[in-house]
């Protein structure tokens, strides 16, 4: 047996699938994406990668697989799909899926024809796998695919405890042992058996709180759509988004500071633009609400014509509209299976304080911040 | 007051002067250089940064400096050093820093130039602080310098545990608070106060335990020795030495994959070399402990042609022999200040511990290790 | 200096007030209170004490008033109330807090009478310090008594988080740096400043947690009661209230086994009632909710009988009604002092989550639950 | 399936014999029985319990059973050894051990007759173990014996992170996963695989820091020491030895204090004893070091009687010559089985440095240290 050493998990033991797989160059790319993308830039010990996420959900999987009673070779299968989930991400994760499924129209788990256009198929193949079972479990298709990308996924129970281990933020921390332990299939849902609805909660609580104080903290959603700009103008002017997409972080931040320099170079110093506003959703129109990205440039456009300050120099950053997935969590009350948010009083709380968190911001460099601001809010019809 | 939150030390309070030091490039460009290079290929969670540990040795000479009795404005002084300690380090840090002191003939820690060179030189001075003052505690000149540069240095304390945290690795648990807490200066000598020979070994302890363990992993020793290779071509061929310092990790893996594609594309895919041949002191003559870079490649070369592969295809890894320099640790024993190599049994036999660890490596890729081993042997004459 | 190792805020370093009182048998009692009395019997390794608790809120009292700006020698006196806030505590802490309440009149926090007839006193004046006015902050009067006793205290800010290190039960995470930094008077209240109204709620959200899965387990409770109720048979029988609240866990323990051997040695081997019945608010009359302590003997009493068992085999266990005493948190918000519960939605939320957690309990020997279960509902009227 | 939270190794999954025990009065008598005895007099967090040291004792003992493929039903045999192996302690643990050793002639972990003397032989047979089976593994006899009493048993393991999460001390860190994961029998012999001389030597080292940091720190010693006198007193008095060793800590205390009060007193209160005397092994004539406990008992009346104090003023403490019994650690080098003390050079210098931490101790009430001081140096011949 083989075993790599990790942060959260300590000692991860490998099948001889994983061994395989992981010494492909599709998922060694991943070492060099990091996880949370620009909140390093906040929090400085964030760099952790995909690459030993990937690890902690493939062991937290086959923990649960173990719990849940699954036998091989399925369970094999779940753990190839569960190293695998996010082999699909462009660089900075995240921070660039909104730009790759426009231009690609595809999705970061729609992976199917990743797999097949890399060595992976092979590798699963050579192990009796199928690569479209795989694929299929990663956008979270079957009983079993609940367990990889669902309301209870070992995706997001890792996430939680990697990034409060590297932020130092102490709100991730949630009960693994228990939450894996606790797992079961009724009529072919994923749920927590009786007693777990705090359990649940918990793991709701632990997503709101590192929600507002890490992964959306302004100065990496600053960071984050500085990146995003840059990259679109890449895009536009010399690199094809097959291309893009196969980048790792080194790679783009290198194109960045050559080709976008203005943008790129900010981004590497963290020289960042600075809030000209920011608005909740009670003083936003609602059309606003809604804008496309599209929308965004064309509002930045005015804005910066208003203000006379160089278009390239305005940011206009609506984000989606808060959702809250894990309110859907099944659990099991008197014996009955429920949604999370039929269970406890507090989901609707976290829906309400997720709205109250949402901002629309509008960026520019420090010295143009009164300015935009103005024209910003004039443009925009801001209160 | 500012702070920043670190995964080690929590909350890390700023004072002005590092305000403004860290929003310069030459220090945010630590963000982009990993501590531990290629530690990484080995313990996959080791992806912290030389930013974020310049924050922990200033954070540390600071509780230090308080416990010592220091006043300001020679603290601020001694914390400004503390934060600067590393920014002479070229891309991935101690790989390269053999290549460049060859080139340049300049240390990473003479930072003299590189302070007046970029803009750091005026921040300090806007400060009142003198930039050569910075540069000679960074070499360890003086009394405070020890504090920066020394046996009893807060540098090691940082790396020790933040390299522990990131890995996963329990061996670099040392007590903070004690060390800090009981410095003194004896005579114009940094001493730990009585009653901490335990004190002093335990650091020297976690240092050999990490060593073993972490630092000279042979994995990651092949990674590296890779890298100084293809560094070493990537400036035989179109890059001054002067830019390539000034490189961060990113742009060195680019301009390798780039340029030295062979080497560079193995390592950004974990495709390594392997070991040929792997030798003990007690087997190597002793001439061969004494290689110089030139030697090393000169003996690759033979190798290589003994054994009828191409050249770029062996390595010859020559390590230092073993030091054991916090040995000079001074501690006091009763009333009496000791260097620890006098007060501690263990110092000799860590001494012999670290010798029994030096490994002479010759690599190859996989399928060549059969051939270049031999080879090696013969060419070496290794027993 | 002097220093304590402490498991949860490593070195802590005392003043001379503390070293003295530390010394005093007062202080040293609480070494053998344990924190969460009876949790131990669900969480094995919850044996920590009233004396390291102690020790860590006059840790984060001293941080506090640093951050604070509060002075020598106002300073210290805070100091000695943060350390000496708990000597009122009788045997197994809270457990037997209403107890003594009801046979003194006095709550474990009017340790005025307590300073007076110790040698606390004495220590206090020695060293220039009103006993009076460290009774008055234990209090938690006047502005600087918000710190020891009040909703934004550090004794919750180090229960949480100690608590949590002890069961390894991972909810009670707060950020203590960032709390302790951020408070501030604000026309003589204690507040924390603007952007923390996420780091109030996770105090209160991190208190829910604890609760639902610490310190209200329903197998604490019943060995709770069971204490609490051979506690009061002891002082019925043969021990005056002044001689019970002196003594330590130990003491009490041993007098059980001794005096109410029926109870005491059940508690010493945890071999525990069990519920009998267990009903929430919804189910139970209004009235039932208020009962006294003398209300729940009497119930028991006709449980006991109508079931036919002997009276001290019943035990009716009703919790005062749940409050949420850090709703009342003040936060700045938009440059205004607001109560948490106007600033947060999630108050509302977890006051409900609180109401549906509270329980009225009936805990009967195992083989007697199903018998008194019928009785007690019959009794109670419980649906 | 039943499982425990664990502070150190969160849940523990009880097996069904592992449930059935933990339910008798002889293993619940373990939550009384403080692990570290006296060390919690210097570092306030050490309350852990033998009762929670013995799950994890077990819980290692389940994970190293998998590891060595050994299968049930032999696998829960080993597993209710180690559960039971402290089972044998008298109050105080190690503390009162060698009292026991005196007056009944037997070892803590010679515990067949308390097997049958107790309710666990039934509770064994009913789940089919033959409970002098479980003795002889207790007693480290057979193949299994070595992972329940050994060189490289699970007990070290547990107790070296449980003390040091408990106390802080972060000495005490071991790499748990590693070192279960890597033992093998061969012929017969509990080995580490190759590659892991220097886990062995962490195991070593952590032991000998603790030893130092904490096992051995002299208040706890002290204190240790009283405790021991004052049983023998006790003892002597009007207790039976085995009233004695079924006795837990709180029944001990309370029985000092009542019956032994001068110096029950003193532990409960923390007023100990100073050293009056404290020698090395450099300066202590040869037959010193090998003084039984009368010898101990006569040389402290002479002191006492020259420096004019009452005889129980007197404490003499002469502990055992320093053992190293993990340098008999066997690991595979180069293929072939080697106890550790052949293969690291490490062993002899711990061996030189634990000799060197042996003290001989006289201590006396604090006003009384110079006159007992100087009547030892007479009496006992020290330089």
């Amino acid at each position: 047996m083989n075993a790599i050493k990790d942060s959260v998990h300590d000692w991860i033991p490998l099948d001889p699938v994983a061994g395989d797989l992981i010494d492909t160059p599709a998922v060694q790319r991943l070492r060099h994406v990091k996880q949370l993308s620009t909140v390093q830039l906040v929090y400085p010990s964030a760099n952790h990668t995909r690459f030993e996420h990937s690890l902690g959900v493939y062991h937290l999987a086959d923990r649960a697989l173990e719990s849940l009673g699954v036998d091989e070779p399925q369970a094999q299968t779940v753990r190839a799909a569960a190293l695998l989930h996010d082999i699909g991400h462009g660089p900075y994760g995240h921070q660039t899926e909104e730009i790759i499924r426009r231009e690609t129209g595809r999705d970061h788990d729609e992976i199917g024809e990743l797999l097949i256009e890399t060595e992976l198929a092979g590798v699963l193949e050579a192990h009796d796998i199928a690569p479209d079972q795989v694929a299929a479990l990663v956008r979270g298709e079957g009983e079993l695919g609940q367990l990889v990308s669902g309301e209870l996924d070992v995706d997001r129970m890792d996430y939680l405890v990697r990034d409060a281990h590297h932020t130092g933020v102490p709100y991730g921390t949630i009960d693994h042992g228990r939450l894996v332990h606790d797992l079961r299939f009724v009529d072919g849902q994923l749920v927590l058996t009786e007693g777990n609805v705090q359990t649940a909660e918990s793991l709701l609580l632990a997503r709101a709180l590192m929600d507002g104080i890490v992964y959306r903290h302004h100065v990496s959603r600053i960071a984050g759509k500085m990146l995003e700009r840059a990259a679109e103008r890449l895009l536009a002017a010399d690199i094809s988004v097959d291309q893009f997409r196969r980048m790792a972080d080194h790679d783009l931040l290198v194109a960045l500071c050559e080709r976008v320099s203005d943008l790129g170079e900010r981004i590497e110093r963290r020289d960042l633009y600075k809030r000209a506003t920011w608005a909740g959703l009670e003083t936003v129109p609602d059309a606003l609400t809604e804008l496309s990205r599209a929308d965004e440039r064309q509002a930045a456009r005015e804005i910066a014509d208003r203000a006379g300050v160089p278009r390239e120099h305005v940011l206009v950053d609506v984000p989606d509209r808060p959702r809250l997935k894990e309110a859907r969590t099944r659990v099991v009350v008197g014996g009955v299976v429920q949604r999370l948010e039929e269970a406890s009083k507090l989901v609707g709380a976290l829906r309400d304080t997720r709205r109250a968190g949402w901002r629309l911001g509008v960026y520019a460099p420090a010295d143009k911040t009164a300015a935009v601001g103005r024209a910003a809010e004039e443009i925009l019809g801001l209160a």
